[in-house]
């Protein structure tokens, strides 16, 4: 694929600096790219290398040198890397229609251009949109709806009513709507609370793989418009995740807290039941969040703290024997002193 | 449906004050119930919106207030409504079959009204009880034994000889039965230990979507009559956990740990290999257990203190650098005061 | 089956001591074992056991004391133990084919005595070695490429052109290749990153239950030879795992860090991206690396501290109350001290 820096530019909304007619047909580093590709300078730290770069173009933040270099003038050089990339790895793939060997039910409605592997499994009553994708051993339980332009991964188990919307991308493995942890205590035994709501799933989401979201006790646990949830991120039932915000692997959600739009939550992250996490908010890996979180900021640590303040506490954690013993002998040397003025008192 | 007090009062245990021929067709919250509804009160705090509620009748705790509404005195309410909305919420299922496209092995005993959708897997000499429904994409390996009334979601794997109870329903993507974690040290590589035990799973018990259960080295890791366990939980080879214990979603239990009966782990909880976790205790999320924990009480923290000691200590880590910084000050008053003293010596 | 001494100690390159025509044909415990079967000291602090063993013979370490046992002595007897117990639970399976209800794409190759189930999925042009085992409902993407004598267990996804070794062991729901969570932010929302790398799985490496591995944004995630990585652990994108290190299980490691050969992982640990870990460095359970760690060493905590700091830091940790109390008791005691020298003054 050849494509001129004036398409290039149109595609980015960028502005072409010198020939708009010359032709790129890959991408790559300052360092690694070569003639034919462009190029890009997403930390201005490195606006030298521009000048030694051996790509044919460069696409660069506005006001940065270009050494004479054909550039592409943009607001997000880092984002224009990411559409550049996609443009040039995107295989458009035809459609393969509902292949023999998968298990279609009763009654199930599907949009143009899809391709249903053998061995996916489509139960009865599911809508499914134009250009959707469901690959082998995916499963999806009766009454689920599926927007355009979703991708079911292998092994993705989607249950029963939940609602999925366009242009979502599910990996290998994840469950959508598993029933809620809830139980009522019969004695010393649980009685099961039967968790009869449903999972819903914006638009533009991305959910990854083995990572679990399940079904509501009554109405409805939402993960918003644009949220993108790494491998292995546990959501509970009643949990609402707000529009664009990314949670990274191994965090969880317990029942019924509310997460905010473009949260940041990091690794290993834990965030009680039935609290609220404000927007913007910024959780550092293995936070633990155990109440209602509103001021903006960056927090760390169980309870959380502003990070700034964790990191430093964290520093004096292993002087904490030290801290003891020094303590110890203050104290000793404080009752000597009292001591020593008790006899100094006439 | 609609059941009369009389009936539901039967059902529930429980003694009608009013009309035990009113019948009510639905459940709702004290606030949001309507005509023709049956709400609870759960929580003494509510007792005045018992009055006010729309409902048509209302499960009362012993020596609550009726405010002259047609009522069901029960000890426990929230285990009403859990059983009242089981009631009105469940769906009698016609059993299907062994439906065509499930891949069934040899000498496989079947119990009646089961129902094997197309795309599971039962491999040879598996035996299946009475009215076990079995997902597309679940697979049950060689030998292995379920009980009656199992549900295996879809994409379940169930693994060679491991033994299922009744009454037992395994969510999406969990695991039994995976090789335990066993390696013997061979120079700096590593030599499989086989792991040739097996995994039983008592009647009663409910398995998370994507949570793991290692079959033993020789023997059984044993999930006890009652045991819910949330999502994403990891239980090592050759643990047991006791009778209706529940473990919330991301905790895992290393190698030959037992787990008492009744015990109640919050989520992302770590416990350490080869120890104990004694009856009834409770174990805050992301606690650490490092060595046998036998006094009941609730936990917290690595390694676990008493869950209130814990909240007072990490109140205290954010003021860890000021005091420091106070007892390094107070180290050098006290340096002065003792000079000070010194030359004040005759 | 029946074999004599003389073969185990060919079998373990070990030396017989007593009559090398003595067979066994099982193995146990010092304590459990029975006579005909084989026993071993690993624990010297068991060698009085050796004189009481009912078993007919035991390996045993240079030097140990055979109280005029048959026994075979072996540099490692639990190593001995694992190879043992290898040789006498390893049932031979015959292969049996491409089964019929798989589901084969275009051009595949496969090599000789594979065995793969009904249900399984094995897509266009992918490459399969011999004795290779695929169990029902696993999913493998086009162009994908598996070496000699691998398991891939049921319900595991391999991803488009990721590359396993041989000896390979994939346990139940395991992800190899989902995409890496990488995004360039636009405005408020995220744009995908295409991940077009893939993973590579070297030999020797054994994968555990619903763990997560994904595929590298542009070149390699790869996991070493004879790397062994429990359930649910996740590793992102670019990372590389050295050889013979073992990670346990929840453990989880961030974009593009290096952890080295012949590393411990504890369980639940988290390593922060963009970091190394080096060879040989043992991380305690829920240690959390946030920088390159180079020394070697056992380390525990967030950030990590050296595993005997850790331990005694954390044992004051519950003393933090006290410890803050006196030493605002201590100040006010010296504030006095400093009074009552200021007013001695003459």
């Amino acid at each position: 694929m050849q494509i001129s820096l004036r398409e290039l530019a149109e595609y980015l909304g960028g502005a072409v600096v010198g020939d708009p007619e010359v032709t790129v047909s890959g991408l790559g580093s300052l360092d690694d790219a070569t003639p034919g590709q462009i190029t890009f300078l997403a930390n201005p730290k490195y606006a030298h290398k521009v000048e030694i770069t051996a790509a044919t173009a460069v696409m660069l933040p506005p006001g940065a040198e270009s050494y004479g270099k054909n550039a592409i003038v943009v607001s997000n050089p880092y984002l224009g890397f990411a559409k550049v990339l996609t443009l040039f790895t995107t295989v458009k793939k035809t459609a393969k229609g509902i292949l023999q060997g998968s298990f279609i039910g009763k009654d199930v409605q599907f949009g143009s251009d899809v391709t249903i592997y053998p061995g996916a499994s489509v139960a009865d009553r599911v809508k499914i949109g134009d250009r959707v994708v469901i690959y082998p051993s995916a499963v999806i339980y009766e009454d689920a709806v599926i927007g355009d332009d979703v991708v079911v991964h292998a092994n993705v188990s989607i249950r029963e009513r939940c609602r999925v919307g366009n242009r979502v991308i599910i990996h290998n493995g994840a469950v959508i709507g598993s029933d809620g942890f809830g139980y009522a205590p019969d004695g010393k035994s649980y009685f099961k609370i039967p968790q009869i709501g449903i999972v819903v799933i914006e638009d533009d989401v991305e959910i990854g793989a083995n990572t679990t979201i399940d079904r509501a006790a009554l109405d409805v646990t939402r993960i918003g418009r644009g949220v993108k949830l790494d491998n292995l991120v546990q959501i509970a039932h009643n949990c609402t995740v707000g529009q664009d915000t990314v949670i990274a692997s191994q965090s969880g959600i317990a029942g019924s807290s509310e997460v905010g739009k473009n949260v940041t939550v990091g690794g290993q992250v834990a965030i009680s039941g039935h609290l609220k996490v404000g927007d913007n908010i910024m959780l550092a890996g293995r936070c633990g969040v155990t109440g209602t979180l509103d001021t903006p900021g960056v927090y760390s640590g169980l309870p959380p703290l502003p990070h700034k303040e964790w990191l430093k506490a964290s520093i004096v954690y292993g002087k904490l024997p030290e801290m003891r013993r020094t303590i110890s002998s203050m104290n000793k040397r404080i009752a000597e002193l009292e001591t020593l003025l008790e006899n100094m008192k006439p």
